[in-house]
Order: C-alpha cells, then sequence, then structure tokens
C-alpha cells in the first residue's frame, strides 16, 4: 500500500531462530516487527529436526497466520519472511520461505535483496531440465545447491553462493542446520542475536527488542554462518569488497528503532535533518514530516533552526488489503486515504514540509497541494536524500528510468510540477556525513547508485528487463 | 486492542451524510477516519428514500464492508457507526446502526455516548411488553419514538429525548429524513459540514477532511437537527445546561488532526506539554512520548524545555483483532506486542517518558520496566491530565472506582508501583488553561468528573451497575 | 436449490432436546437429517439455566455451525431450527430460533408453518408500540406473549396460541423450560421422543434415527408439552379440530425414513406407486423415478406393474449455495446441474417417469425433453398426487395461483406444455387411500387444500399478500 | 468422507476440453459431475494461447471454485482434476493439475491412477538435481519431460511416458496443445467426447452428459492423442497389452450413468445382482441396499428373486469437511453420521443388505448392527464381488495386507465378525459374467488384482511402502 504514497517499495524482510521450543510464534512476532518491509506475502518454515513444514500466505502477518497455523507449527527452529511482490511477480507460490521436500530431506529458502543474474543462471537450468515453481529469483540459489553434486551440503551451498551476483541476505535451512549469507558488499542489512541459547536472525534489530532478544553482531558481508545445536560456526565464502550498505535503508526503509551497522536509524534520521538545517535556511511558521519516515529529519531540522515542529500531516491507520479505493468522482472531491492535513496546525502558516525522497513526484504534488487547500501559504519541501535519477537491482522496486521523475529533470522543473515554493534536497555528501558512513570504503561504505548511477555489482542486460524472455 | 496500553476506552464514532449519491461510501471513509474510536464492530445504513438497508459486522471498518457490500448500498443518504463493546456487551445484535423496520417504514439509530437512565427506562418499556433486540442503550430511545403515540415523528423524537439521561451525540435515520440531536451538557462532540449540497455529520472534524468535507459548525448542546432534501433545520429539545465536554477527548480519544469546539486537538496537547514544563522542571537528556496521544505533548514538553525530543518508543502496527497473543512464558521472556523501545535512543540516558494518563498503572509500570531494559539511567513520567480518581459514565470504559489506581492511593505510591525515578501529573487548572476552555460555563465548560467526582447529570444506580437485573 | 427442480418449498424443521449434557451437538446432528426441510438458513440457541445463547446464520448446518461454535454453546438443552426462507424474506435477522433477552430473562422460539393472521397481528402490535426486529411471523408470537401481562408464562404462553392463526409446529424456550405446540389442525408434523433421561423433540422422526433417539409419541393438534428437568407435562391450549395433516409432506417434503403419525414415508409412496400402476397402466420397457422423493414411488410402480425399475435419472450431489450457476449459452448447450438422463439405460425405451407433483411445469417439461435427447422413444409421465390448483399458505412457498400450471389448465394442455406422451395424476381418493388416511375426520384427516381449495383454517386478505402493507 | 464407509478410496477423475470460449466454466461442471471420484482437492488449468493460468485449492469443486475465479480463467481450453489424497500426501502443493511456468513456456498436468516406479524415477532425478515441488507421482512425468533433450515435445512426452510403468490416465497441456494418453493396460477409464467443434476428455462418460457433449469413443491402452486447434491426431506410444480395465470401477467407482468401454455402469451392477440370485438363494422379507453403489444390485437382485426391494438404509447428505464428528460418548448413544436405518421398512423383516465389497468390514459390522437395532430379525449380507484379498497399487487407496479383512480370513470368520446371520461374496467367474468383461484378453479384459492377486504390470519394492525413503 506505500506503493501509492512512495513509489519505493523494498522486497523482504527475513528473521530466523535456531534452539528454541516457541521458534514460530517467535518468527510470527519478529516477521510482524518486519512488517513495513514487505506486506504483501508471508511465511514461516519450522523443523522439528526430522521434517521441515510451513505455512505461507499472500497479505499481512496478521492475516496469514492463525493461532491454530502456529500451533500447528512445532519444531525448534524456524525462518520466516514477509514481501513485497515486484520482483518475480505475485501468486501464492512465490510467497517465501520456498520449501523442497526431497527423499534426502528437506531444504527451505528465503533471501531479502534481488539477484542480478538470476535470468541467465534460470535459463542454463532449465536448458539441464530443473523445473521451477516459482518466478522467483530464489529459487535459483535452490536449484544451484540441489545440482552441486556430491559434496558436503555446506560446500554446495558456498558453491552456489559463488555462482549468484546480486544483493542478497539469505537464510538457509534443512532440517538439521540454518546457513546464514550476505552478499560480498553488504547491500542488505542482517543481524545475529540470542534469546538465552537460541540464535536469532533478522534483517533489522528491531525484531530483536520486540522478541527480547539481545544483539550479538552483524552478519558480514560474504561471511557464511552456519547454525546448528552445537552453536554457530563463521566462514567467509567470498572476499568483502567495496562495501555498500544500501543508504535508503537509513533514509526510508528501516523502523527508526533498528540500528544498521550499530547506526540508530532514528539518530541518523535526526542528522539528516540538522544536516538539511545547515544546508537549507528557510524562513516559515511551523515544519511538519510524512510519516512515518520523515518525523525523525522534521524534528531534527526543528531542533536546528528553531522553527516550532507540529503535525501537519495524519496518516490513516489501519489499512490493508482489503481497504475500498475511493471512485475517481470521490477522489476528486477530495477523499483522502492515506495521508490527511491538520487544518488548524498549517491554516495560515508557512510550512516546511520534510520527505524522504521524490520517486515520481504525484504524491509530493498530491500533499503539497493537500497542504495549501488547507490554508497553508508556503510550503517549502526539503528531501532528506539527493534526487534519485537511476533504478534500482537490488530489491527496490524502482525498475525503469522512466518512472523517475528526477531522471531527467531539473530541481526547479520537479518544483514546478509538484507546486511547492521552493523545493531542495539533500547533496550526497551531507547525507553521508549525517548518516555516519562513507562514500565508499572497506567497513562503512554507501551503496548510492540509485543516487549517483554507480553500482557496486555487475549489472546484465537481462537484469534490466528481468520479465522478457532472453 | 488499546484496551491493553490503556484501560481506557470510548465507546463510538458515528458518521451521517444526507444528499450525496455515493453516500455509502463517503460513510465508510468518514468511519474509517473515525476507527481509533472503536474498533470491535461497525455498520452502515442507508436510505434511497423509499427503503433503509443496512451492513454491519464485528470487527474493523476494513474488515466488516467488502467492496460488494458498500456497492449494495445503493442510497443517498446514510449514517454509520464505529464501536468499542463494552457497553451493553458484545455480539452482533449490538453492532450500531441499530435498524428497526416497520409496515410503517424503518428507523435506523446509533449513537455515541451512553445514557445513565437506560436501565430504569428499559425496565418500564419491558414491564409494558417491549422486546428487546438488544443489550445496548441506544434501542432505549428507538422504544420511547416508537410509543411516542400519534404526534409526528419529530414530536416523538423530541419527547423520547426529553425522556433520556446522560451522555450523547444521536443520528437517527428514516426514509426520508434525518435527525442528529447532542445532550443539554454537551458532553460528547459532534459536527456538522458540508460536501457541496450534502450535508454531513461526525464525531470528529478529522472524517469531514478525509472526505474532502467542509467544516459549517458543531452541533449545539440540546439541539436537534432535522435534515432533509430542504436542507436542515434547527431547534432546541432542551435548554443547554452546564456545558460539559469530555476532557479526555482532548487529551487522548481524539485525533490530533480535529477540531473539538474550535480547539485544534494537537494543538491543544502541545499546550498541554507546554504547561508541564511550566510545573514539572525536570533535569533529563531526552523527552519521549507515548505514542499515538501523547506524541504533541512531548514535542511541546520538549519545545518549552530545549530538552531534545526522541522517538524513544515505537508503536507496532498492524494489529487488528487476529493478533496471536503471546504465551506467558514469551511474555516473561521480553515478546513485546504493541510497544517498543529504542534502544539506540534511551541507552545511557535521563528519559522523560510523557503519557496521557494513568488508569490502572500496569501499562505505565511495564513502559517504565521497558525503557530502563533498554539502558535509561532515569525514567521521569508525567502525565497530561490530573489522576483520575473515578468512573466515568458516559461512555468511557472505566466502570468501576476499583480498578482506577488513583482511585485510593497517593502519587508517591503510584510512582513506587510504575518504578519511576519521579512521577507528575498535571493540576486541573493546568490542563483547563492549556486547553484553553473553562471547568464550568455557559458555552466553554469541560467535563472533570473522572478528576473530580463532579457529574454534570444525574447518576442512578443501574447507572453504577448497569449489568445487574434491577 | 431444491426451488429451481420442484418450485415447491417448505419453510422449515425444528428440534429441540432437553435434558442432556451435549444438548447443541445432537441437535446439530438433528437439524443436519432435516436439511431437507430448508437449506437456506440455521441457528441453535442452548440453555444452561441461567442463561439462554444462540448461534445461527444463512447457509447449511455444516457451513453455520463450525466445532467452535458448538463447542461454545455450553448447555444442557436446546432447540434449532433449518429454514427456507420465503416467508418474511430472507437476511440473518429472520433465521431462527429468535432470541429476546429481557431483564426477565430470555425466551427463544422457532416454528414450521406459517400463522396466517401474522400480518393484522403485527399491525396491531406495533400501532401499540411494538418494535419488530425481523419480517418473520414466528416473532408475532413472541410480541404476544411478552405482552401477556402478569399471568405465568405458561398462560401467556396459552393466551398467545389462541389469537394466531394457520399451521404451525413451534418450540419455545426460557432458561428453564422449553414448551411444544402444534396447531388445532396438525396441518404440520411434530413428534416426541427419549434419548436416556432426555427428551427431543423434531419435525421428522428420521432426526431420532440419527441421533439415536426411541420415539415416545407424535405431538397432538391443540397440544402444549411443557418439558423442564421434572419431565413433561402436557395439556390442551385448543380442542383439536378438523385434523389435516399436510398430504404433501408424505408425498414430497419428508424423508423417507421418517414415520408421519405412524405411517411409514417410504412405504406411503410405494403404495402410491402400487395405486399409479392400478389407476394408470403403461405399455412401457422402464420405470424411472425422479430423484429423490419419487423414487419409492417408481419402485412401488415397478412392483406392481411387473415392468423394470431403472435408474433413468441421477441427480448430481454436492451442489450449495455456492454453484456456479450456467450461463444461458451453457444452458442452451446442454449443461445439466441438478439431474442428468442416464443414456444407457432409456436410448431406445418407452420410460415411465414417475414425479410427485408438477407445480409450474418448467421441471417436468426440461426431464421429459432430457429423457427424449437420451433416446427415450416415449416418455409417460405419471404424478403421485393430483393436480396443484391452488395455494398454499400453511408454510409451503406456492404463493399465488398465476405460479401454478394447473390452476387454469387440463391435464392435457399440461401434457402438452412439457411434451410428454401421456400425463397422469393420482386420484385424489387413490392418494388418500395409498397413504392410508382420510379426507377428513378426527384423527386421520389430510390437507388437501392445494389440490381441492377447501381450506381447513381461516384465510385472511393479508394472507393472500403477505407482504404489502395493509 | 467415503473413506470412513468404505476403506476404498479412488485417487482422481480428469476433465479436459480444446477449443471452448468457456473452457473453464465446463470443466467445472465436468468436474463437478466427477466429483465422486475425489473430494479433497481440485484445479483447473487454461490457456489463452499465449499463457497457462491455474486455480486450486482443498476441497470440493464448489468450494474450490468461486464465480469470481472462474471468470478469472479465461482461455479457450483447460483441464482439470478432482483428487483423493492418499498418494503422495495432501496439501495445497499436491492438489492438481500440476503447473510448471519456464522461460520457454508452461507445461500443466494432472493424471487418475498410480506410477509403479514413481518413487525410484524420483530418485534418479533427484541424483541428478531435479528438485520436486509436490510429493505426487504426476510430477515424476514432467520432469522426465522436460529433461528429455532436444527432441520435440510431442517425442519427450512419448519418451517420458515409454519409463513410467502402472495405471494412469494423463492430460498434459501446454499453451498450445493438448496431450492425452492411457497406459498400456488400460487400467483407468479415459473417454473422448466433443460439443460442435471442441473436444472434450473426461474420466466418465457421465461428464459428457453433464455438459452437453457427444461421446466420440474411448482412448486405447497405450494411445496418445494430441488435441489441438486443427483437431487430434492419435499415434500409439506403446503397445496396448493385457488389457485390464479396474473392476471396481463398475463395482463401485463410477456413476451408474456412465459407460466403461461401451458398458452401462447401472445396467452392469444390475447385472451383478441378477447374477447374485443365482449363486445365492435366501429366503427374505425385503432387499436393501447400501447407498449409493449398491441400489442398482439391489434393485437387480429384487428383480430377479421377486423379494420386494424397499429403502432400508437412508445416506445423510451434505456432508462436507466442515462436518463436525460425533464424539465418543455420542457415539456410543447411536448418533450416525452416513447411513441411517429405515424402521419403518426393516422392524421385524428378514433383510437382505446389498453391498459392494468389505475392505476392513467396520463398516458392515456398523450397518448390520444398525439394521438389527431398527428391528431387523435376520440380516444376510451379500457382497457383488468377491473378497478383496490383495492391496492395489494402481490408484485405490487400500496399500496394505493388513487392512483388508478378507487377506488372511475366510468367508465364515467374516460373517461372524460383522455379525451377519449369513454372508455370501460373488464368485469371479459371476462378476466377469455379469459385468459382461473376460478375465483376460486383448480388448475387454478386466484388472482382477485385488481379489486375485495378479497384477498385470510390474511391482516394484518401492511401490509397495511409498512412503518410505529408498
Amino acid at each position: 500500500m506505500l506503493a501509492e504514497i512512495k513509489g519505493l517499495n523494498e522486497e523482504c524482510g527475513v528473521f530466523g531462530i535456531w534452539g528454541h521450543p516457541e521458534a514460530a510464534q517467535i518468527t510470527y512476532y519478529g516477521l510482524h516487527s518486519l512488517q513495513h518491509r514487505g506486506q504483501e506475502g508471508t511465511g514461516i518454515v519450522v523443523t522439528d529436526g526430522d521434517k521441515l513444514k510451513g505455512v505461507k500466505g499472500e497479505g499481512l502477518v496478521t492475516e496469514v497466520f492463525s493461532q491454530d497455523a502456529i500451533q500447528e507449527l512445532k519444531g525448534t527452529s524456524a525462518i520466516g519472511h514477509v514481501r513485497y511482490a515486484t520482483a518475480g511477480g505475485g501468486g501464492y507460490e512465490n510467497v517465501q520461505p520456498l520449501l523442497f521436500q526431497s527423499q534426502n530431506g528437506g531444504l527451505a529458502l528465503c533471501h531479502n535483496g534481488n539477484l542480478t543474474n538470476a535470468t541467465a543462471l534460470k535459463y542454463q537450468l532449465e536448458a539441464q531440465g530443473s523445473i521451477f515453481q516459482t518466478s522467483s529469483d530464489t529459487e535459483v540459489l535452490a536449484h544451484l545447491i540441489k545440482r552441486g553434486g556430491v559434496s558436503s551440503h555446506k560446500e554446495r551451498v558456498k558453491n552456489a553462493l559463488s555462482m549468484v551476483k546480486g544483493a542478497y541476505a539469505f537464510l538457509i535451512m534443512t532440517e538439521n542446520e540454518m546457513m546464514v549469507a550476505v552478499d560480498p558488499n553488504g547491500l542488505r542489512p542482517l543481524s545475529l542475536g540470542k534469546i538465552g541459547d537460541a540464535y536469532v536472525i533478522a534483517s533489522e534489530t528491531c525484531a530483536f527488542d520486540i522478541v527480547g532478544a539481545e544483539f550479538v553482531r552483524d552478519v558480514l558481508p560474504g561471511e557464511l554462518l552456519v547454525i546448528d545445536d552445537n552453536g554457530f560456526r563463521s566462514e567467509m565464502f567470498a572476499m568483502a569488497s567495496n562495501i555498500s550498505m544500501c543508504a535508503m535503508e537509513y533514509v526510508y526503509f528501516s523502523r527508526p528503532d533498528s540500528n544498521i551497522n550499530g547506526i540508530n536509524v532514528h539518530t541518523a534520521r535526526k542528522n539528516l535533518g540538522k544536516q538539511l538545517a545547515v544546508e537549507v535556511p528557510i524562513e516559515a511558521d511551523v515544519v511538519t514530516g510524512v510519516p512515518d519516515s520523515s518525523i525523525s529529519v522534521a524534528i531534527g531540522y526543528a531542533e536546528a533552526t528553531g522553527i516550532p515542529y507540529e503535525m501537519g500531516l495524519i496518516k490513516n491507520k489501519y489499512v490493508g488489503r482489503t481497504f475500498i479505493q475511493p471512485s475517481q468522482s470521490l477522489r476528486e472531491q477530495g477523499v483522502k486515504m492515506k495521508l490527511s492535513p491538520v487544518r488548524g496546525v498549517v491554516e495560515g502558516k508557512r510550512v516546511v514540509m520534510v520527505d524522504d525522497s521524490i520517486v515520481r513526484g504525484t504524491t509530493s504534488r498530491r500533499i503539497v497541494t493537500m497542504l495549501k487547500e488547507a490554508g497553508a501559504t508556503e510550503v517549502h519541501v526539503i528531501i532528506s536524500s539527493p534526487p534519485i535519477k537511476n533504478p534500482c537491482f537490488y530489491g527496490i522496486d524502482t525498475s525503469t528510468k522512466e518512472e523517475l521523475i528526477a531522471s531527467d529533470r531539473s530541481v526547479e522543473d520537479i518544483r514546478e510540477i509538484i507546486g511547492a515554493d521552493t523545493l531542495t534536497f539533500l547533496s550526497p555528501k551531507g547525507m553521508i556525513d549525517a548518516i555516519g558512513r562513507e562514500e565508499e570504503g572497506e567497513t562503512r561504505g554507501l551503496c548510492l547508485a540509485c543516487f549517483t548511477g554507480k553500482y557496486p555489482t555487475e549489472i546484465y542486460p537481462s537484469t534490466l528487463h528481468p520479465y522478457e524472455k532472453v
């Protein structure tokens, strides 16, 4: 549903736990806390040491899992997934974790990210007789593992990982062990925690707080963790190189209470707001942020400038898949779905409206209009990231340049389109500094590809057009 | 679900529209914006000038109404309701609007509030042969109207209203007109708006903003509005007296983007925060508010004191009726459902935690513990209202004194129970001034009964024990 | 769904049990065995001695009651109902038992039949201020009971029964007793049985066999049974007069394994077939019956004539509310829904097709066509009842004369319309003799009103047009 | 649900249509008429010439397919399946048709029967890296086809068929053609029909009657039909050998209105009854059959002996997946679920009870007891097939000898266990003659393996224990 507001969607969140009597239920709460990373499908697979068993479905965590379903998932270890449906298309089949049963045992996988060479690999595998159940890139890894020959399971996983490219945080589970891997560029976050003797893995640390787990450390780029009843062992399946954590994780995707590589997201955003105050001095009466991601930024901006922060925009809640969309005529009459302006706050005021990014521009235009109709005399839009000029191939739903308003327009053109009095984007350097990482680097680099076009991994023709037949 | 967090629940929100081709769908959006006022049941009744027709069910607006259901509700006028289930018990039957068909036509009613003499009236009506379909106090008014003899419908409504006591905002609809009434003390909010030529009525003005309606004016205490295809006519069915708008509407219930009697709720809350800054000077590192109602207060407090506002607590979303409750063992392990602390923000800090009220104290204790476990070195709790010492009989779910932690305990005792380093409540006078109304008064009084025990209407023995047989 | 096949629908089956620890579940099985009497709604109300509690819904018994729902219905006594929706219209509200809660306790009612003066009574009651929750005639009795003044509950029930006219088999339950009543003409069947110390009541004795109950006796016309923890007591609330059991109960409605007033339905039907053999000698190769009601008749006819009985028509099963209706074009292509011919049996044969009645004639025409298309060289239709010329006002859905093909047409005209080679109806006398009752009489009369127009009770203008306002 | 009654379950029915604008809806009706062959899951896949698309689910045809779902299945050709869940286990994944998408197009398969070498083939395929999505033997064929190398699709299908053994009737569909194949022994029925220019395929001819199709001919053992927009072409993929149509198709599985290889099932059953009359002369008062499969037999027996046929047992309808099972205590009290005796028919009578087979004996014992409790003075059980002594490996759910009461017991022992006064099985020769086929033969042989232990195909160790790992 965020699609409409933002046009920016990530494809996944993952959660896993090894060695806890209530593994499925803890995974349920973990996934619930990661719901913002994907609302279109979710699943859990458990192992009881003997057999893998799963439940999955389209919809929210609270829609897919009933009390009965969770109780049926007896087992002491589990992996789970929430998903946004773009990559590979929708449908029950594509909901993860994918679960493959064979006469030698089961294999369950889920992942966050996007493989850039999935189409090419799939083509080769099908030519060799592989049948794919899904249109998901995740399944490619399963086939690579299965075709890995006579070596040990771990070797086969490592060999398979050596063939895939792109951004990924994988959880792979058999009856007896869980494997965890992050791509060598570290494009997607993944952290390790502990509840008593049980290990937990999650895309964001907020999941640890929800389930009462203690943070241990982040999973490293190129690292393969093997977790079983003896604890966990680490080895590198590839050299980490050109570390590039997705900048938009800080700016937009992650929950404010998560820490990514040791940096708290709310704090990073507040710093973005303070940096904006430095870069963009505006005379105004109130500062307001577009909920939820820009509230922290707006508060930082208000604190730094002294302009009072006000709740000028309210997000409507309880919006799920079954929400009835207004007809065109109602939309024209001003029926609002996601956001409404607080007239009592903005009327007669010069408003600074803080947002995290502009993708297609339609949402920004709608919000500016809304604020003006509610009586704002001026609306100054400030954006806590640079203009997005390039598509992301690492799991964020901005697949083509054509959709990106900034790909071929000046800031002034965009300002005019969205109807703001002024429009300012944060500078790349300001963003990097505020977050507290580096543009590139061995340990603290950021992926800025959507702003700069500089992709940290190979990109293939089939990545550019993933749904066409090669 | 708020029950667990707060122990404070109101019973209803109402919405009505007269004279619009998409009446049902607009009511759907209106109710959706009032969802915070009641999440346990909802219904819509429409009239097409010839017949009343309704759909209702237990659950959220998005759960109860399907696209098909809304399309079936053809008609140009509608009333709708969202409800919290306490008063009168749960069950499909009690979901409003109540719809009564007779050979002379239909009658639909819904209301927000609570009648203090419902039990006595019901007893008398049953003795005369009335059969009640529901355990709701709303139905009492329907019987009084029906038994009103040969006078006109409007006279019968007025006579019926003259017999009920307590707090109410009623919507009453027949095939040809809608009647709207607020109790003579004005205990519950109700406002009139317009979309083109159509009139809309809502418990809160936020509903107007969502559906693109223009605010016209508040419905007055003791006023009966009759709306039909000729417009609206107003008359007083009772003298307004001792105006007493529920103070908790400002402090807790209403959405920040609503205006109640001309006062914006977010602004009122921010003023409560500023007033707290005057009354409670604290040395601390960060200010945080319990979402959602105390965010505005905390921002006001931060602005006035200069202590930075931080997002120290996050509310988990997507929680609906189907959310699986954690087992006792998981609860003890620290699994959180509604709120989680932001470790990166509170760790090592002296925290001011702002909340709107303390009912049973269990939630406050849980939050204080959560913050300390997340590393807060001190937790100073400040409350934006005085201690709640008395039950409410006007539609808020605090039915017995025994449940109220403040009914017989000192502030110091409560502080110890909740484990805070300091605890301060706002003074009654501070609250009144910050909101900008008066303790009593002809036009701008507040009901402070839950704080002071001074009830603006008669209270009967059967009001005190509404569920026992007389 | 039978509506389409036959155009004859009855409105109800009732089941009750007093004094059994698994009252709700037994009622579930009892209602399931009565499902053929009504498939559009069903409900169960239980009492645990302290409170009445119910579950009801639209659909089949297996659709409405989940395991959980039945387990929630704790109590030792119960009444239940299956319903066909015509009288009083559809909708959840009209599903029975109706349950009325008051401060003096609850009252649950359900009934099979139709009150001929319901509209007039309702009009009077509404004029006195009664509010009706439903459009069902059953509710009229509830209001009459409630308005019965200060006398005992039993006296009020008897007084109320003295005011209603028509056909009925009522079950009335309070927390502490169940009352059972049949109209003075005995138009609808109702029997008393026993399981251990528990008493059971059912519209048909097949329900006793299903739940392992022993048949005790039929409830008498004009009898009021009061059942409570002390057993049952009988008294007459009215003199039985002009006993008139509905003939169509034998011919069409009841299950073949039920006994009505001591006569087994299958046996009665077989006798109808033998009587047809006497009245209608036909030269043919095979006899076939329209399932299910005419199978027994066809077997009797075959046995008496020596023409072999064959399964020439098959009924498709598993047809429920969710069955997708074929489009007009598919219908024209010959897609069949309810019945299909057995080509291997009828091809090249002269077929006697036995059916129980002809209402509108459309079904008969369809079946005759079907048989001919499957290769039957001749189709001789014999009907095990006389032509239906008059509407039924006692609970069978043939409300207007216009719908009845036989109301103004000769047998020859009907034959031509349905396309049969010959068409013969059973004579009234033959039907009476075969069933083994009498046309009129103190104890064994039959209601033949739909054939003869001679109604055993008063009929009012409002009975004729029940849905118009008086 | 028949499992409990009979202990005999077949796994499937298939239906296909090529070249009709309402392909999905016709398939819906076709599957509905085959519902008796499998009630646990069903699916439909359509092609619009460009893409395969499917809907499937667990439950009945009327439960799985909504109107909307069928309308979404736009396309001019379709295959569908109903399934009984035993072979390969339950679960959504195993519901057929299986649908595999690849970059070269889609492949959909469904089948009726059982492959005896599936486990061995699967083991080999997995060793080569194949990943199986299901535990169904059907998927093995898909992998064999996909791995078939560079030859044409038809060649790959033929090669794949040359590797599988056992009993099967396969439907295989791509975007552009449908392939249809029956095993060389012809163990499972499959027929070809026509609606206008469209071809239809069905497990039983009753499906043709329902959808208004004309019978063309049976699909031959070893035949591969290729159907596309140019019509159909036939070729043999294997020499037909040792033709062995499953005898139980006539005795139990098929609908009476179907013809199998030109023999009407109702007629065959009636002949079985007549043959029983020759083999088993009994002095009795009434003949009754266990519904539904033994009704025809009982009628034949009655006709031949002159003992009147009566409806002594009634089957309860409307039983679906959601039917609540009676508790043990209710079962002991005599609550009946599937069948009830007709007391009015059997009381005081010597009853011949006809059934089609005895598997575990529990059902027979229950029915005999039921009849005696209802007053039958003698119960003579006659069975229209010989004793089942051996498991079936061709798709009928009698997997182990241990379950079969007749595997190691004399007829007298079985009689004593089921409590009958006499018990007689039909002789093998009598059964063969009555059906009108031969024990073995080039064109009209019957598979009698379950009676004789003489299996027409190879049986492997893994066939005997299909669920153990090899």
